[in-house]
């Protein structure tokens, strides 16, 4: 890991791919193509061994064209101990084709056991950034932002999610303002604490909010100068390249969008099927990502 | 997977075992007795060994005195993989020994990765229940309550926690409410749906309220009733046998009181450890789990 702040080297990295994009590894035994199934058993093992073939693939593809990967942790937990393996494999496998890697683990418990989940995934898996949960506060951030502080790691928390349920708890109002203003409220204050900012001003500690929410998306990129987003929700879900502007400064800066099935697995229908199919499915996700990075690139302000 | 409701196994599994005590299972390397740590080696795979063999020991001890542990799954996932395989061998062994498991996992995420989290630790790990937060709402929690109404599973879902920092969301205010009284509203509608409610009133459907703060603890139980409390935050965290009361209902009914290092590390110094000391910890881990049973007995209402 190293110690340069992690907002410095996200910008970097989105300046050297050409553009803010996050592929989320959200493994799908189903969805894979065939001839890697075929190649290992149907038990835990072997599902677990065919992610990581995939995941090997995806990432020699996407390496290039991406600054960002976003391995979900529920898809590997769900194989048990051999796909925690698994997903610690696939976040080395990243880091060593150089891809900054944000674990999406939405974490969030207290004192020891927050130490116990930093443990877990900075220093024992080596995510450079993680995504939590606010609802126990900042006493149970510490131990994230202790290391975005000393070893160049960063956290994303929640805001406000791209689930149609995000509304039950997130838009109550508080006073003038909604709960999820007021998280972006406490987060400003965080995100400014010493040792989080960067050479650019972008702090460490960012912000969690889907692209399905682009009035809120703007709304919350006023109020929080300095914050970085990542950009859930875009393709499968419904946000488009638009939708997502309102996420990033005047200078094109300040967020990074993520997509997933759409990526990975939109060679399995539509044009991107069409035109390759899962003989080429490489290829497929090859151009998937490209063209989230150039209708990004189209709809960002210049200088980006 | 029993069928039967788990509420209803949950009350029944407290009167059996005499009182509604939970051993939390978070295991510190450090704290384990030498002769524990001496038999395996210091990495990561000798570390989940001896967490296991503790366990494995501890859980002998307690499964004719207490009802429930609640193994957190942060202190193994800190040692990788085969922490997590420690993970699932400690349920597994828990449910053998016929106690009730509450994975505490505090999990939330959306859609298909609520799926996985449900699958991982319901359907992988066999938790009779789980711990979860409910920052993204209520169709974050489907998965999980898909298994409650099919399978007798149950949840608990974090309403107020009990570190400080809880006050930082927990405590702004909606209305004439605060947020965690919000929660408790909405928990209190969801705990009421169809395939939730046992043959005694009580629903699968429970929340975490810290024993920390025992007035709101107390103004939630009249919140909510029908809706089972996991309650965190005695002994080591400063909660007593009298401030758990009001977590109960008039009967002594309705909560499950939590107690990890207390139990677990007791003998590690105070009067267990003048009396036991390490040589016969597993007589000061009987011995703390008797006394915060009696302590409880004393405190609650009769025929509890």
């Amino acid at each position: 890991m190293s110690a340069a702040n992690f907002a410095d080297r996200l910008l970097e990295a989105c300046a050297a791919k050409g553009g803010p994009v996050c592929v989320g590894l959200d493994p799908r035994w189903e969805d894979l193509p065939e001839r890697i199934r075929k190649g290992h058993g149907e038990d835990a093992e072997g599902r677990a061994a065919s992610f990581l073939e995939f995941h090997r693939a995806v990432l020699d593809v996407v390496a290039p064209i991406v600054p960002v990967v976003k391995p979900n942790v529920a898809f590997f937990e769900a194989l048990g101990a051999a796909g925690f393996r698994c997903y610690l494999e696939t976040v080395a496998s990243a880091r060593e084709k150089g891809l900054l890697v944000i674990g999406d683990v939405k974490r969030g418990d207290l004192g020891s056991t927050a130490e116990a989940y930093a443990q877990a995934h900075y220093d024992g898996a080596g995510c450079d950034a993680l995504t939590l949960s606010p609802y126990l506060g900042l006493d149970s951030l510490e131990p994230f932002l202790l290391r975005c502080r000393e070893k160049g790691c960063g956290a994303f928390v929640l805001v406000k999610t791209s689930n149609p349920g995000s509304a039950d708890l997130q838009d109550l109002e508080v006073g003038n303002l909604r709960v999820f203003e007021e998280v972006a409220i406490l987060l400003r204050g965080w995100a400014a604490g010493p040792g989080l900012v960067g050479t650019r001003g972008w702090s460490s500690l960012g912000a969690v909010v889907g692209a399905t929410h682009p009035k809120e998306v703007a709304a919350l990129r006023g109020m929080l100068p300095g914050v970085p987003f990542l950009v859930p929700g875009y393709g499968a879900q419904g946000g488009t390249a638009r939708d997502c502007v309102v996420a990033f400064d005047s200078r094109g800066e300040g967020a990074i969008v993520n997509s997933s099935r759409g990526i990975l697995f939109g060679w399995r229908k539509g044009p991107l099927a069409e035109r390759h199919g899962e003989a080429r499915w490489e290829r497929a996700v090859e151009e998937a990502a490209l063209e989230m990075r150039e209708a990004l690139r189209a709809s960002l302000p210049k200088g980006s």
